[in-house]
């Protein structure tokens, strides 16, 4: 079962392959991270452009023949290959669809900073991204953050989202608090005691001992402002007990 | 295997509901449209909240005793059981994957009309409004729209995504060709003509019989602003042969 698989995706940033890395990192099975190795640029392009099944965007994942695009989609399969999802059908559709109401928040925490056009630059659209990150953050942060507290406390307070066993959406549930804290920490500080059992999740997966290596490693890239979750102390615009913005 | 479902989704727009239910309708199983029923918002929402696996929003699948959110992951499980997808691991993952390029679509779509919040009306925000479907309609669907079109050519033209067999993919690309020319009439006039591929598979899921009988009946809610395809003048804004957008 255990095979080297070849990962796809942008190489200076951690970006939605991270979500991959981690689920093979805490699988423990080998992977090259292709774009980061010498040449790997244009071997990621031939392969999103050339294949049978061709991705729209990275990240993608390459085991032996097999080529599987689309993030949750690659969590799918990995969880089921390597026991980070149940083996029975009602509890892979489960951590799916956690995993893509977690995909719902990350595409929204992106568009905070794009909130017109991929394709212009940040300071292109930074009065439409001062709206839009102070609305993710009083509406949309806690709207979601509700609903994973309550996963994790129902019926009672669990360790993991399935109870005692980790799961991918664990690890990626992890990667949203991580890049939410770095691109909003005044907002997130703010709210973060409002959430403990999410935030003792996150201190349980961070200390995994295999998540723990990785993120000393040098194979965990810094967060930085030209990925998903990105730091502009403007959009970190915190809301005061009045429910006003705050003015800088 | 064949049992009725219930369905919950908002009852007044198509929304993300209607992917499932032209699946729904072409695997000819029966099936309760419950927000539809007298007193069915109240079921939905009791069972949206109280369930052991509630769902972050609609719609979400009642089959028997599994209760099943996120759009994309429903489609996996009706696809699975009902023929709308192969058998095979490969297959399975391979249609999930188009389904999710298909949903991350659908989503800009939606922010065409809702760039800053969803918590505001469409009035509230429609310069920023303008300036997204802009880039939308320039760089945004033919990026996807490219895409699609090659996987229908490649290796050779097809009369489906994955050659003679329809799957739950064809039927909701059918439902976003639907909703684009809904929402961007001129835009997708002018663009139409280079996806032949697209606008044929498009008219051939129409005229499958289910499809055909369901379109024409009351169970079709028609598009409205209400929905995630929303007809505004001011954004069907044709780029002109110049590159500059049309002032309107």
């Amino acid at each position: 079962m255990v095979q080297s698989y070849e990962l796809f995706c942008w190489p200076t940033i951690q970006g939605r392959g991270e979500f991959v890395r981690l689920a093979l990192e805490e699988a423990g099975v080998p992977y090259v991270d292709v774009a980061r190795e010498p040449g790997g640029m244009a071997r990621m392009m031939a392969a999103m452009d050339g294949a049978d099944h061709p991705s729209f965007a990275p990240p993608f994942l390459k085991a032996g023949d097999l080529l599987v695009g689309q993030t949750a989609n690659i969590l799918l399969f990995l969880g089921q290959r390597h026991g980070l999802a149940p083996d029975d059908e009602q509890g892979r559709l489960w951590v799916n669809q956690i995993q893509l109401t977690i995909a719902d928040l990350v595409a929204e925490a992106h568009d905070t900073h794009h909130p017109i056009a991929t394709s212009l630059y940040y300071e292109d659209q930074r009065p439409e991204a001062k709206r839009r990150a102070a609305d993710f953050i009083e509406t949309r942060i806690p709207k979601f953050f509700d609903w994973f507290e309550g996963l994790l406390g129902r019926p009672e307070p669990k360790d993991y989202l399935l109870g005692d066993q980790v799961s991918y959406a664990d690890l990626s549930l992890f990667q949203l608090v991580e890049g939410l804290r770095y691109a909003f920490p005044k907002a997130l500080a703010r709210i973060d005691a409002s959430y403990p059992l999410l935030a003792a999740l996150h201190d349980r997966v961070a200390q995994r001992p295999r998540i723990a290596a990785y993120l000393k490693s040098e194979r965990r890239l810094p967060f930085n402002e030209e990925g998903i979750f990105r730091h502009y102390k403007e959009l970190d615009n915190p809301i005061n007990p009045s429910g006003e913005q705050s003015q800088d």
